[in-house]
C-alpha cells in the first residue's frame, strides 16, 4: 500500500506548488492520498527512515510533514509502533436517504419571510443559546489579525478610500486577482467579466432579477436554502423543487423530465459544491451533464458557489462554469463563508447576461465601497489565503468529525444522516415521530439554537429534518452540545411513540 | 437695519447650540440674517467697537466672528469704510422657467439604461476630461483625514470587524445616532425604525419594491434624476413626469390631478431638499400639502433626501417626513454627498411598510459589512461632522458664486438658470438651437464633461438642457472650464442660427 502512494505521490502529476516548502508539498501529497482512499483508515504510514530514504528528504521535513497531518487529524501516533491513518471516531448510522424522484408541483409560495421572521423572533428570546444553527465558520477559524493588519496598511497607503468614490463594477485589482485565482476552479475570465457585489445573496438576487419576470418558475434543489427560497418570494417568483441527493447533489434526471414537463421554467439554481443544507458535492460528471442539459434547453443556469474552498482535500473541486462554453451559466460567489463574514464582498459573472447585470447592479446599489475590496485584493495576492484555507478546512474537519461521533452516539434510533466531505452543516433527519419545529423550540428552552428543516422547502418536505452546523472550535462544547440534542431527540421521540 | 439684526439674532429664539464657542454663535446668528434677506446685500456691518458693546464680547471675539464670516465669503472688508455684506458676484440671467404645468402619458420607458451606457463609453474615452458632471463634492471638501483616523481607531479597537457577521438591520450605535441626529430633519424615530442601506439608492430601490409591483405607475418629478428613472425601468415600473419648479420644487396641483386621473399610480418619489438636478427647496408650506396630499390619497411618498444638510444657512431645512403623522412617507438619505463617497452608507425609514422593508432588504443584500458603519457611529457621536458640513456648504457656495458669475458673462443670450441655494448642481437651459446631446459630445472634444438634460426625462423634455456640477475647490479652473463651455454654447447657437 505503502508503494502505491508513493508511486502516485509524484509531484509531476499535480498543480505545481513551488511556493510551498518540501515539507508541505509531502504532507499535501499524503493528505491527498488519504483523502482520496487509497490510505485507508488504520493504514500504516512509512516509518520515518522509510520516509525520509523515498522521498530523499532530511529527519528535519519528515518530522514537519508528519506534524503537519497529525495536526490535521489525518494520522495518529501508536506508541511504540509508528504512525497510523486516523480511524474517523465516528460511530455508525444509517446513511441519509435518496430522495423520491416525483416533483410537487411549482408553488408561489408567501409564507417563508413569515416564518423566518417567527423562527428569529423566537430565537432573539434566547440570545445566550449555543447556536448551532448558523452559516459560518466558527469566528477564531477566520484570519482576524492578518485581515486587521492588511487594513491598517491599505487605510495608512490610501487614505481616500472612504471619501472617494470607486470604479462601477468594483476595485480593479481586486476583480483582476479574483480572475487569476478563478482558474484553480476551471473557470477561465478576465477582470472585466466580474461584478462585485454585496455578498453572494447579491449575486444570486441580480442573476434572478437579469433572467426573469415576476411569476416565473425557477427549478431550485430540495431541500433548498432557505435565502434562495426567500429571495425567490421577495422577487414574487415560483419555485419547482427538484429531489437532490445528500451524496451527488441535484438529480440531473428529475430536471430533465422537469424542464420537459414545466416550460414556465426560466432559470435553474444549484449549489454544486456542499450544498446547503445537504452538504452534497456533484461529481464532476453530474456537473457537465448538467451544464450541458441546461445549454441545450437555452435556461439559464445560476451557479450560488460560496463553499467550494471548503470542499476536503488539497485541491477543491471545479465550479459548473467550468463545464460553460456559451454563456448558459452565471456563476454567484462570495468571501462570507470562506473568509471575512463581517466584509460583505462578492462577485458575479454574469455568462452571456452580464452586461443586463452590469446594469441592474448600478440602477440597485451602485458599486461595493471601496476599503473592504482593497483589503481583499492585498490579502488575494499573498500565499497567506491558502494557508488561511487549509486551516479552516482542517478546523471544521476536526468539528465535523467530532460533531458525528455524538450525533452517532447520542441521536435515538431512526435518525439518519451522511457526514458531507466539507463545510460546517450537518443535514439530520430524525425519526419520523419528531416534528422539528417543536425540536427548535425544545432545544431553545434547553439553550442551544438549531434549524428547523420546514424553512428548506416550499412544500413542507423536512418536517423532521434539522440542520445543525459547527459552532466553536471548543470541542467539548459542541460535543455537549450535540448530545444534549441526541437525549432530547431520544425523549421526542419515546414520547410521540407512548402516546 | 443693525438693531432689527441684533432684535433677532436672540439665541433663546433658536435651538441652542452650547457645544459651540460664542465667536461662532454670533457668526451664525448674522449668517442667517443674511440668509434671510435680513441683511442684504451691500448693508454695512456694525463697527467692531459696536459689535462688542452690543454683544458684549472682547475684541477677540469680534473680530473672529467677523473672519468667519469673511472666510465663508458673506462679508468683505472694504479699506477704511469697514464690512460690508458681501455682493455676489453674478450678473444678470433671466431665472429658469416656471414649468408647463400639462402632463405627459405616463411611460414605461426602456432606454434610459442604454442612454447612460452610451454616455458612459463615449465619456470614457475622454478620462482626462475635466468632470463638471459628476454627483460629488471636490474630494478635498470631505474630511478624509478624520476619517482616515476614525477608521485606524475603529480597526485597532475592534479587529473582528472584518470577520464576524453583523446585526442585519445595521449597526445598533450607527443607528442610534442617526435616530438623534433625526430630529433636526424633524424626524422622530428610534435606531430601530432604521434599517442602514449601500447608499441612498438601495433604500429608494427597496422603498418602490415594497410598494409597487412591476407594470406600476409612480409619480415623479420633471426633470427627474437619471438614477431613478434607471431603478423604475430596471424594476419594470412607469414613470409619470410631474412638472417640477426651480424656486418651489414638485408643483402639488399638478400631482393632485394626476393622482385623480391615474388610479393607477402607486407611489410618489420627491427630492424635497436640492433636488437634483433642479436645486429647488420646497417651501416648508408645500412640504404639508404634499404630505397631507399622498396621506389622504393613501399613496405611499418616497422621500430621497441625500442633499438636506447641503442647503446654505445655519440651519438646514426639515424632511418631508417631519409631516408624516400616519406613516405615509418612506424616508431614504445617505452619507454620500454630505461625508464619504467611498463609504456607501445610506438609510431607510419604511413608514408603515418598514417590516416588509426589512425583509426585502434581508433578501437581497443581507446587512452592510461592519466597517464603515462602526466609522460612521464614531464620526457623527463628535461635533466634527457638523464643523464639517459649515466647511463643505461654505466651500460650495464659493464654487457656486464664481461659477454663477461664469456662466452670466459667457454663455449667450436666451440662456436662463437660477442659482440654487446649496449643493453642487446648475440647471441651465441653452438656447433653443442648442441640443444637449451634441453640446455634450462637442464639450469633451474641448476636455470638459457635462450631463446632458437628455436623460433627466423618459419624455424627451429637456434636450436642451445640461447640469453642471462644481468640479474642484481651485476656483480659476472651474471658472476658466465654465467660460469655454460659455463659448461653446454660444459658437454653436450662432450656428444653428446661421443655417
Amino acid at each position: 500500500m505503502t508503494e502505491t502512494i508513493l508511486n502516485r505521490a509524484d509531484p509531476s502529476a499535480e498543480r505545481p506548488t513551488d511556493s510551498q516548502p518540501l515539507y508541505r508539498q509531502l504532507a499535501d501529497q499524503y493528505r491527498r492520498a488519504i483523502g482520496n482512499g487509497v490510505l485507508r483508515p488504520g493504514d500504516r504510514m512509512p516509518s520515518m527512515r522509510a520516509f525520509m530514504q523515498r522521498h530523499g528528504v532530511s529527519l528535519a521535513t519528515a518530522t514537519e510533514s508528519y506534524r503537519v497531518l497529525e495536526r490535521a487529524a489525518l494520522i495518529d501516533a501508536r506508541p511504540r509502533a509508528g504512525y497510523f491513518v486516523r480511524v474517523p471516531p465516528q460511530a455508525a448510522l444509517p446513511a441519509a436517504a435518496e430522495p423520491d424522484l416525483a416533483l410537487p408541483g411549482a408553488a408561489q409560495f408567501v409564507g417563508i419571510h413569515s416564518a423566518i421572521s417567527t423562527l428569529v423572533s423566537t430565537y432573539q428570546r434566547y440570545p445566550h443559546a449555543l447556536n448551532l444553527g448558523g452559516a459560518t465558520a466558527s469566528p477564531d477559524l477566520y484570519p482576524t489579525g492578518a485581515l486587521q493588519k492588511a487594513a491598517l496598511r491599505a487605510l495608512r497607503a490610501r487614505p481616500t478610500l472612504l471619501t472617494a468614490a470607486g470604479p462601477d463594477q468594483g476595485d480593479p485589482a481586486l476583480r483582476a486577482v479574483i480572475a487569476r485565482r478563478a482558474l484553480a476552479a476551471g473557470i477561465q475570465i478576465g477582470a472585466d467579466d466580474i461584478i462585485m457585489t454585496h455578498g453572494g445573496i447579491e449575486a444570486v438576487n441580480l442573476a434572478l432579477r437579469a433572467v426573469t419576470q415576476p411569476g416565473d418558475t425557477v427549478a431550485v434543489e430540495s431541500p433548498c436554502f432557505f435565502g434562495l427560497l426567500q429571495a425567490l418570494e421577495s422577487l414574487g417568483l415560483r419555485a419547482l423543487e427538484i429531489p437532490t441527493s445528500p451524496s451527488t447533489g441535484l438529480a440531473i434526471e428529475a430536471l430533465a423530465f422537469a424542464l420537459h414537463t414545466h416550460p414556465d421554467i426560466k432559470a435553474v439554481v444549484v449549489v454544486p459544491n456542499l450544498q446547503n443544507p445537504l452538504g452534497s458535492v456533484m461529481p464532476d460528471a453530474h456537473k457537465a451533464s448538467l451544464v450541458e442539459l441546461c445549454a441545450r434547453a437555452g435556461i439559464p443556469l445560476i451557479e450560488d458557489d460560496p463553499y467550494r474552498e471548503l470542499v476536503d482535500g488539497v485541491q477543491p473541486p471545479r465550479s459548473l462554469k467550468a463545464w460553460d462554453t456559451d454563456g448558459t451559466v452565471i456563476h454567484c460567489t462570495s468571501f462570507n463563508k470562506t473568509l471575512a463574514p463581517g466584509m460583505r464582498v462578492g462577485w458575479i459573472n454574469g455568462g452571456r447576461w452580464h452586461p443586463r447585470i452590469g446594469m441592474l447592479k448600478f440602477a440597485q446599489s451602485r458599486h461595493n465601497e471601496q476599503l473592504s475590496q482593497v483589503v481583499l485584493a492585498g490579502f488575494l495576492e499573498t500565499s497567506a489565503y491558502e494557508r488561511h484555507l487549509r486551516r479552516l478546512r482542517d478546523g471544521l474537519r476536526l468539528q465535523r468529525e467530532r460533531m458525528a461521533a455524538a450525533v452517532a452516539a447520542s441521536f435515538p434510533d431512526g435518525t439518519r444522516f451522511t457526514p458531507p466531505c466539507g463545510g460546517m452543516f450537518f443535514w439530520i433527519e430524525l425519526p419520523r415521530e419528531v416534528s422539528s419545529a417543536a425540536f427548535f423550540d425544545a432545544a431553545l428552552e434547553d439553550g442551544i439554537r438549531v434549524m428547523p428543516g420546514t424553512v428548506f422547502s416550499n412544500a413542507g418536505r423536512f418536517d423532521h429534518f434539522i440542520r445543525l452546523s459547527c459552532p466553536s472550535t471548543d470541542l467539548d462544547l459542541a460535543d455537549e452540545a450535540v448530545r444534549r440534542l441526541g437525549r432530547l431527540a431520544a425523549r421526542m421521540a419515546a414520547h410521540a411513540f407512548k402516546r
